[in-house]
């Protein structure tokens, strides 16, 4: 009973991709539900059967609750928060574990009717590995992350961060006392210096800010073109001059700021790589999006964007620089807490029960919003399915109606009524634009609003572990008399941890206020921008209907 | 599992009317969800049972799909189509038998939470009648209606109505050879000329358009204040001087207009009794408006507005003058078909297939007309509940979330993020303003659109009936040859009933053609009204956001 749905577009099937011409008006037996990224797997009268999209099908009553229910294939499902797992988690129990990635589902792919089969064309590339890291990628990977309870599996991506923090010494395992008990090393080259400005803490800032260009996706192809991959353009403005690189060079670079800053400084993981698309342009145009985001979120921190590591990627010459500068990158032992050796604050030490009060404040402030920006998600998430889905039908409905009412006037046989009728159409097509208008609204607006919340739900997904190396060390500092008396310490020991203890807190303080003045700029400018867009879309709707007012007429 | 949910607002129980008191974020168990008139009953945590607003609550997801599913409860569910009886069934099955009332729930029942005992009060006041009137309201009229297929129980004016079209002559059983066969009677006082226009054939309209303002209920009492009743102020616009009527008054001409017109030119049926609303003042005010609709639109008919007994209803002017032509209304002969032998067309007899042509052309025009505006009322529908119910709940949620945030934002400790808070804030607030405007709008632009289109439906449900006394006749003069070969009638009669049938197309044509001046004007009118405040609508949204987005800035 609840198989039947009703065709409300015309739908031209794609040549070999398993897809169903529909007409509209057509009645069509659904076969399968599940198939997912806002297809479904339909039957018509003549025994055909193929994928239709979801959006262009009305299902009936019953299966339409079933569906609602079953609550299949939100836009911006993985945006939500999952209580199952996930990022929420990593709060309560695991604050010194893993981080975890996020693995977002393209919006695109269900806004625009993503095709379940198309992103394994685009996703096939994130498979091959060039020579060289195809050994850095075992399947062992999988394996060694398995004891997390957080990570969501299937998201490669989280499973290469696990490795990382796994890998670099004195973390997790070991903890910070690797960094709180160590020889100071001090290259003066690298150091990394912390001013006290009107804020507090703050971080040593370049003059100009870097910044780049993510554009101009191309298709490579080797092996004779057997295999295919796209490569991104990058421009930075420091030399105008653009670099190639592929999404397995940023997520090499995304390994090596993680292996070297993860522990002082939150580094937002990359877009996911299972994004999809209806088509492979929107899926590329959707990754170079977020590659975007991510890169220009890597400048405008003056830590990251002054490291070489990033520089290299940014501004090396040829292929020869790069291999160099990447093998170099490899060897860099500063990793993990020892990344505080390189940090210089230019204030007095703290102590360590103020440290231990900020890091309290950041914790609970980062929980908060945390919470804030996943209820964001999640009403927008809700708020961009009704704007795309029962909305907009909505409106063509009325469109309809109003329609059909000017087709029935004009057979009445009456004279004189062409005014009223022609009004009548005219208001019915406006409720048709006002049904499009209302459907096409979320990528104008929300779009941005939900980017920039994810962006900053990755961001925050970071921190429990950024304040977990602290927590760690602040209860290391505080066992520092027991240590002594045990004599597995000396007194200068506990001293010297006291003070880098303070240099770590420094460094937490520079890295929040660095995360507050650039949230506060974010929210600025995507609440302008959005509600820029509502307005217009408002005064549109308002336009529109004053004109259809406009051919109404009583004597 | 299904019977949890949460309140949304604060209601405050009115004593004595079995209602529970609730708080915003309380949660309570659902006892009982079929009450209807948008109130279910539920408990309290402390243990108290009453009723709550259906709209003050939402239920959990399953129960949500639930209701959903069974659509218990539409504000107005009475105007959409109903299959299983009503008005729809009339047109194909039973296109002689009687007219349908429309028994449409108050929508204000449901818009501000029609309460199922509340109606009860005003209600029994129908159930009253005058002494004189008693006798003519036996129970006989439930039983005698029982016979009716397409009838509405429980709307008790559909029956009243139904007694009145069987007990007129010739009407119904004996088909409307009584007029075409009758000796014409021919009182020069009473003759209803038909004109031959620009349009084709009109009734002789006034110079000067009838109306009158209904107003000013009043509520008066009889039996030392045992039983109560409401009485509206009548005022015409020729005499100025009000007159006093109760609804069965109402109810009374209406039954001697269908007794005497309804044949020719289909009566609507008055406002429904069965209206519930919240409050007393609610359902009275919703009555009036309706009865104004009600009597604006026979004040615009020729025929019916020059008629002695509208006008007796209208400028009666004592309690003597009032009954004495009540009774002579009351003993009128020229009923039912009767009425044709009043008409007088100045214009050639019609061919009978001309007749049958014409007839066809309108049987055609108001069937597709009342499917037309049947989609426009289920549509509508749709959409009031929509506006009324998640549309809000999703701005208001959004401006919670946004005010979340600056509350989070506020907690950082942060220097100087003041303009943000204090933006996001405004923000916030301004869709829960939005959320407002939304809910509040289908009562400012849709409720009249909807009540035209109620009131056409209720119109064109009159035509089944007056065309149905013209196909009866079309079929009696196709029988002419026979009947007179069969001696049962003389060759003149079959003339006579030639020249019958033509004074009653007149008479169609003439209804059709004020039906269609009617329609153009009372579409554009409505159409106009509906678009100027949905411009209004847009244009402060459009307003409050461009305010809210001037609070935030890029530095």
């Amino acid at each position: 009973v609840c198989s039947q749905a009703q065709v409300l577009y015309d739908f031209a099937a794609e040549p070999g991709n398993n897809e169903l011409t529909v007409r509209e008006g057509e009645t069509i037996t659904i076969t399968n539900k599940g198939i997912g990224g806002g297809w479904i797997e339909a039957q018509n009268s003549r025994g055909e059967v193929g994928l239709v999209p979801e959006d262009y099908i009305e299902v009936s009553q019953k299966a339409l609750i079933m569906k609602r229910a079953s609550n299949g294939n939100d836009p911006w499902s993985a945006w939500n928060a999952d209580p199952s797992g996930g990022t929420s988690n990593n709060w309560a129990s695991n604050p010194e574990g893993t981080q975890t990635g996020k693995s977002a589902a393209d919006p695109w792919g269900n806004v625009s009717q993503g095709h379940p089969q198309a992103y394994q064309g685009p996703a096939a590339e994130d498979d091959e590995w060039d020579d060289e890291w195809d050994d850095m990628k075992s399947n062992a990977v999988y394996t060694e992350s398995g004891e997390a309870g957080g990570i969501q599996r299937g998201g490669m991506h989280a499973s290469s961060m696990k490795i990382s923090l796994n890998k670099f010494p004195g973390f997790s395992k070991s903890g910070p006392e690797l960094y709180l008990l160590c020889k100071q090393i001090a290259k003066g080259k690298d150091k990394l210096s912390i001013y006290v400005g009107e804020v507090g803490p703050v971080w040593s800032y370049p003059e100009t800010q870097i910044d780049c260009i993510v554009a101009d996706p191309k298709k490579g192809s080797k092996m004779y073109g057997l295999k295919s991959y796209i490569e991104y353009q990058i421009t930075p403005n420091t030399t105008n001059r653009p670099v190639n690189h592929r999404y397995k060079h940023f997520d090499w670079l995304y390994e090596r700021l993680l292996d070297k800053f993860g522990s002082a400084i939150p580094i937002p993981s990359l877009p996911d790589k299972q994004v999809t698309g209806r088509f492979e342009e929107e899926f590329i145009k959707m990754r170079m999006e977020r590659l975007q985001g991510w890169m220009s979120r890597m400048c405008r921190h003056p830590v990251i964007s002054g490291s070489d590591v990033f520089q290299l990627f940014l501004t090396y010459k040829d292929e020869k620089d790069w291999k160099t500068g990447k093998r170099k990158a490899e060897k860099d032992e500063t990793v993990g807490v020892m990344i505080f050796t390189t940090i210089e604050p230019e204030a007095a030490d703290l102590d360590p029960s103020e440290v231990e009060q900020k890091c309290e404040q950041f914790s609970k402030f980062t929980k908060a919003m945390d919470d804030s920006v996943k209820e964001i998600l999640t009403v927008g998430n809700e708020h961009w399915k009704r704007c795309t889905g029962p909305l907009p039908k909505e409106y063509q409905r009325i469109g309809k109606a109003l329609q059909n009412l000017s087709t029935v006037f004009t057979s009445s046989g009456y004279q004189g009524e062409s005014t009223l009728t022609d009004a009548l159409t005219a208001a019915g097509k406006t409720y048709e634009e006002i049904a499009q208008l209302v459907a096409e609204q979320p990528r104008k607006d929300l779009h941005f609003l939900m980017e920039t919340n994810n962006e900053y739900k990755g961001l925050l997904g970071c921190f429990p572990d950024t304040i977990g190396v602290h927590k760690a060390a602040i209860d290391k500092v505080k066992e520092g008399d027991k240590l002594v008396a045990a004599n597995k310490i000396t007194t200068p020991d506990k001293v010297a941890m006291s003070k880098r203890l303070s240099t770590m807190s420094y460094t937490l303080q520079a890295e929040m206020n660095h995360f507050h003045s650039n949230r506060i700029y974010d929210y600025n400018r995507v609440m302008q921008q959005y509600l820029e867009e509502q307005v217009k879309f408002y005064e549109t709707i308002a336009a529109k209907l004053k004109q259809a007012h406009g051919q109404f007429t009583t004597m």
